[in-house]
């Protein structure tokens, strides 16, 4: 089958609530596909390695396996903790090695980032960024953040981004929500995330209808972090996936309110005329992530 | 002398009040230095090409030469646009070509980039970022502006930053200064820039005594915009130049409070144990800005 298909990878999607694995060709099609709940690091891993084990039998060997995880997390190959997940709020990942018991049954180069950043490689080998540079990738769901490419290569520098956590102006008069990040109360996760929606208005952001006051204020707050990442980053496109992001009301409204912001003071036609295409919904729809990782096992390799 | 000091590179530092000329050699050595005010882009060009013209006539040609300009401007060398300052509320400059008076007399490849970015590059190639690939480069002075280098090359993406310009928590109560940046209010820079402090507290920073609650709160905003800056960019090291920095009782307040802002959740010993390695002023002290232009004239070639 590899005579047909050319090489084959192993993606993994490994989330905080769900592992998605899947092996996919160089085109980014996916061949199989399983998902499990996230549980213990032993167990989850375990079951992801019983999966490619299983696919491997029938596919063919896997030339490469990319892991894109929650974080926080070390993507530094010259790190002894390379492969790990970093202190964590979630129970029983804190210092969890993602790598090793992948690495313990194949040997192939084994990609390891977060899960922005392999979504963001996604998208750019087979999405909304292919031929950029300089991009971000946002997702907006249960948790806030963001990865990308600059001047053609994946975000680390010191660690990786944490764009969930910039503080953002709160008005307390337009809105009293305190804020649910337990670091930082109002920063931009702690007021626009899933929860944050949930906590504020009394009801999971997917049950609110689409002229509910809460998806004005929850573009407004995603704009003006738009407007902090464009002056500091300047993009050439910014992809927001995630759940919040997929109500369809939502991008016409953070196009809007990040023109307002910017005031125009970045003059670019990029941003002045043709919002449209310079804020977008990821192409991939709700295989980014999973592609995303099978984008980091090809970079792996 | 080229024999001697190998070769020489022409650097111009263009600010929006004085231009700042030098020749300079690899090891970043200034050989000759001239300033004057900035005046119209024709007559304040004219006086960069004749110090030039003269210099080489003693210390001999110029391999290259690189400009760290004002902006906004057109940083791509593959635009038409290249060289050209973009709409500027500084009077005359709006659309002025900075590099084509250069290229009409010198026959030598020019680099032309942000003084921020040439400041960045100066301070990555001998100063405080030496051996980094992902560092940001701030100035705050009569303006805010930042550069920096992300995976070893200099940030541009769409344009350039402009990371003056990030929205910032501002509570009424604590600081009822409006801002004055004519584009946003209350930006970063509407309301810690120099004339920002002067507005605010009436009188200019540099005559306000070290104990002046001014500072407090000075460290209060660029410490809330360095926790943006680090989530966002993840740098491996901030350097802060610019006239308001160099105040001595600043950058300790500066640092502590981006701990406090950051409440330890980005894992890095560098922020956590190191902070005055992490947050620090250019080595290159009031030269970072015409070395930066030496540097990008060195990258030019």
């Amino acid at each position: 089958m590899n005579t047909r298909s050319g090489l084959l990878f192993g993606g993994i999607e490994g989330g905080g609530t769900k592992f998605v694995c899947a092996v996919g060709n160089e085109k980014g099609e996916i061949l199989a596909e399983t998902r499990f709940p996230t549980t213990t690091p032993d167990e989850t891993l375990a079951r992801a390695v019983g999966f490619f084990k299983q696919q491997t039998q029938t596919l063919g060997a896997l030339a490469s396996i990319g892991v894109a995880s929650f974080g926080p997390l070390n993507p530094r190959p010259a790190s002894a903790k390379y492969g790990h997940i970093l202190p964590t709020p979630k129970p029983g990942w804190t210092n969890a090695d993602v790598v090793g018991p992948l690495r313990a049954v194949f040997d192939v180069p084994i990609g390891f980032d977060t899960d922005v950043n392999g979504a963001a490689l996604g998208e750019w080998r087979w999405g909304a960024a292919q031929g950029l540079d300089t991009f971000i990738y946002l997702t907006i769901g249960t948790g806030i953040g963001g990865g990308g490419l600059v001047n053609g290569e994946l975000m680390h520098g010191l660690l990786h981004p944490e764009m969930g956590h910039i503080p953002l102006p709160h008005s307390e008069a337009l809105d009293p929500f305190e804020g649910n990040c337990p670091f930082h109360g109002d920063c931009f996760e702690g007021l626009a995330s899933g929860p944050a929606i949930e906590k504020r208005w009394g009801g999971k952001a997917e049950t609110l209808s689409p002229d509910h006051p809460a998806w004005d204020l929850e573009a407004h707050y995603i704009a003006l972090a738009l407007r902090s990442f464009i002056c500091t980053l300047s993009p050439q496109r910014i992809i927001i996936g995630g759940g919040v992001a997929q109500q369809p009301q939502i991008l016409p409204l953070i196009r809007q309110k990040t023109q307002t912001t910017l005031n125009a003071y970045v003059q670019s036609p990029d941003i002045l005329e043709n919002i449209d295409t310079y804020i977008v919904p990821p192409a991939l729809g709700g295989q980014a992530g999973v592609l995303g990782a099978i984008a980091l096992a090809q970079q792996a390799l």
